[in-house]
């Protein structure tokens, strides 16, 4: 079949920011000029293989396998796996979505991640119960059959864990492929029962301003959650991306509150306390609390906020040669819709508009595509969201005049480091090689 | 906990139609009707359980399970699984999308629907090549890693087997659940490159009108594409839901064909060749066409057309008891977006309009919801979806009244049974019990 083909460098498609960023409606359209631009090299051997017969591989010669019950990835797809952290230390479980190795807005169930301070419990749907009680009108327990009666909804909505991305606060950039700096970030449709529904069934006493929710694993998880919030957008979820939820990810159900911290997102959910003070939980009280230089710090802060990142290229891969390649990534913020991002391919110097790869969903991941083209010098990369209430996603130094210096020697779980949403570089090389990098 | 809630039969919202078919909006806002109507009967039990512990689950009691790289569901889920054709016949090898257990837009790609003549080949992606060739101005050759230069796009599309619901020819109604009716349809966001991109780079001779696409499988699989539609929203996707393309959907690569009947869509994609005839493989000159009792016959019929069926209730369900109930199912179209879809609950003497669970995409799965009132009294429910072309889903009748009548011994391989995209009816008895019927 001949050598593989070469992509050049020439593509006559103007400019629409420094160092090689494209327009993606012109270069689509210009498949005359890309056609020229790009040779195979083996137009002989190609145009034989219409006469003769093409090679055949091995896989074309046999009977493949048969079709499992419950598909399992290519076992060429080895790697595209979750890291998990250490189970001898079952308190700091974690997995993290490998972005650098997907596409499109949805994460599979199988690789969406994971915080668990106590893994995931084995619950029997059938023994399990959600309460509602504390200043409610009427108490009321659900069976896990009773819930699924309730009138359903279904959204495509992303979750972030509070702590992703802390390694930006490193004092110097942690050389890290966007699994491990951005990992703790998902995006699923998920489909349950409107929380509301069913508080309106218990009847919240108007005195009442904090919602505690519980979960029924090992820690028995405990989140304070605002009335407002449990009465808006919440919801008591069941199926992530068609299918029941993963024990991992709250199996029978949890919490979702779409665009808040994850860890408010309580899995296993066994209770909701209706009362008038937060539970001052540890992991409100101590982490997923910004301490800030001047000794407050940010409680209850629960949006996570305008973000993006560039996932392909990103730092560990390397671009073989110069020529056309399609910067990518997700962006996404807890306060609505995306409204547009911007690519630099000269580190911040000149910015292009990515197209947005629709439907655009409000608190979903909205994958960006910005078509360049690689000279082959050194090029530093970065992606800039903003959501539709107008936030526009800061710079690292912006963050650190907001929140105070990185410190080596932070209180344990309490670190200007949650909610980090700034903007991330990634440095292309001579050779293509690709690193983190602070601009 | 105390004894399980009971749901009433009695909910005072207005039906919207026939046999307890009510108003979504109005139930959503009456939320103190509902609560006064469903009765925990615990309300000591519960009230006390505020004051007294819980009563702990064993799995709040121990760590569990450690994060594993690549998620499975619980073990209470192993029901939830596609039913599987005979591995020792593997040319009608099947997996067939267990819808009756699943909720929400995205089929998961574990479950996604299978027709594979020869199984799954085990295709190294560094190997696979993809060529184009026949008429047009440049043949090319693609490596896989080539390819996944390009610019890509993400859709959310269904994909429909063309003898998807086939049993619906049968004369007498077959007692079998959706997956075993229906279960030859799924939905999921698929990511690759357009087609045109590809064909405008290799210069398509203005005289072509076909595209044959042939896969690496064992069966060397080939249809004829028209070349308006390879020119239109055709594309070659790598990726499924977010992840690389399950082995048995096509892995590394298969053509996409939003809307047009699930054979053309080549998985294992090798080849495509441009040229004026098309190839009149036994899957578009037996299989896949439609004899009429004239002895004429539809061939090179492409799209999958309107369609809905209920998912919840569905026969082999059995409804506890009279009370609440939320109607569900699925609705899609090879012409568009769906513009409505209408839910019957007494044999189609009134219809109601569903909601529709949005983003309401072009070919696409669109979830719909009817909230109806069982009163215990026999029933049968009936969805009928419109797209935005105007096609309104026809009876069962109606399609025998254009295609000709059920045969019982049909030539092998062409029944007037590809496409059947009539309304489905399911009867629930006084005891709840759900069955198929023919009304």
């Amino acid at each position: 079949m001949g050598r593989s083909r070469k992509i050049t460098s020439q593509l006559p498609v103007e400019q629409v920011a420094g160092n090689g960023l494209l327009d993606r409606r012109l270069l689509l359209k210009s498949g005359a000029f890309f056609a020229g631009a790009m040779t195979t090299g083996v137009a002989g051997g190609i145009a034989s293989a219409a006469a003769e017969p093409l090679k055949v591989d091995p896989w074309s010669l046999t009977i493949g396998a048969p079709v499992p019950p419950y598909a399992t990835p290519s076992r060429f797809e080895a790697k595209v796996v979750r890291t998990v952290g250490d189970p001898s230390r079952p308190g700091t479980m974690q997995g993290r979505t490998p972005h650098h190795l997907l596409d499109g807005m949805i994460t599979p169930a199988a690789l969406h991640f994971v915080v668990a301070r106590a893994g995931a419990p084995d619950i029997d749907p059938d023994q399990h119960k959600l309460v509602i009680h504390g200043m409610v009108r009427q108490p009321l327990v659900f069976s896990y059959n009773d819930l699924l009666r309730y009138p359903m909804e279904s959204h495509i909505r992303f979750l972030e864990c509070g702590g992703n991305s802390a390694p930006m606060w490193s004092k110097t950039p942690i050389q890290a492929n966007v699994q491990a700096l951005h990992g703790l970030l998902s995006c699923s449709e998920w489909t349950g029962v409107r929380l509301s529904t069913l508080l309106d069934e218990a009847g919240v006493d108007p005195r009442a301003t904090w919602m505690i929710a519980e979960g029924a694993d090992g820690v028995s998880m405990q989140r304070s959650i605002p009335i407002a919030k449990a009465m808006d957008d919440a919801m008591i979820v069941f199926y992530q991306n068609g299918e029941r939820i993963m024990p991992w990810n709250g199996y029978p159900m949890r919490l979702f509150l779409p665009g808040y911290e994850g860890n408010m997102n309580v899995k296993w959910l066994r209770r909701l306390r209706l009362t008038t003070e937060p539970v001052m939980a540890i992991n409100e009280s101590r982490q997923y609390t910004l301490l800030l230089d001047s000794g407050k710090a940010w409680r209850f802060y629960y949006p996570q906020e305008v973000k993006s990142f560039v996932t392909k290229p990103s730092p560990g891969m390397t671009m073989p040669s110069p020529g056309y390649y399609e910067i990518t990534g997700v962006s996404y913020s807890g306060h609505g819709r995306i409204s547009k991002v911007e690519v630099s391919a000269d580190g911040g110097k000149s910015w292009g508009l990515a197209a947005l790869s629709g439907p655009v969903l409000p608190k979903a991941i909205t994958r960006f595509r910005m078509p360049w083209n690689w000279t082959g010098a050194p090029a530093t990369v970065m992606s800039r969201a903003t959501d539709e209430a107008g936030n526009v996603q800061p710079t690292r130094e912006q963050l650190i005049a907001e929140r105070g210096a990185p410190r080596n020697t932070p209180p344990v779980g309490a670190f200007p480091m949650e909610h980090v949403n700034c903007i991330s570089s990634w440095a292309v090389d001579a050779k293509g090689e690709v690193s983190h990098v602070y601009v």
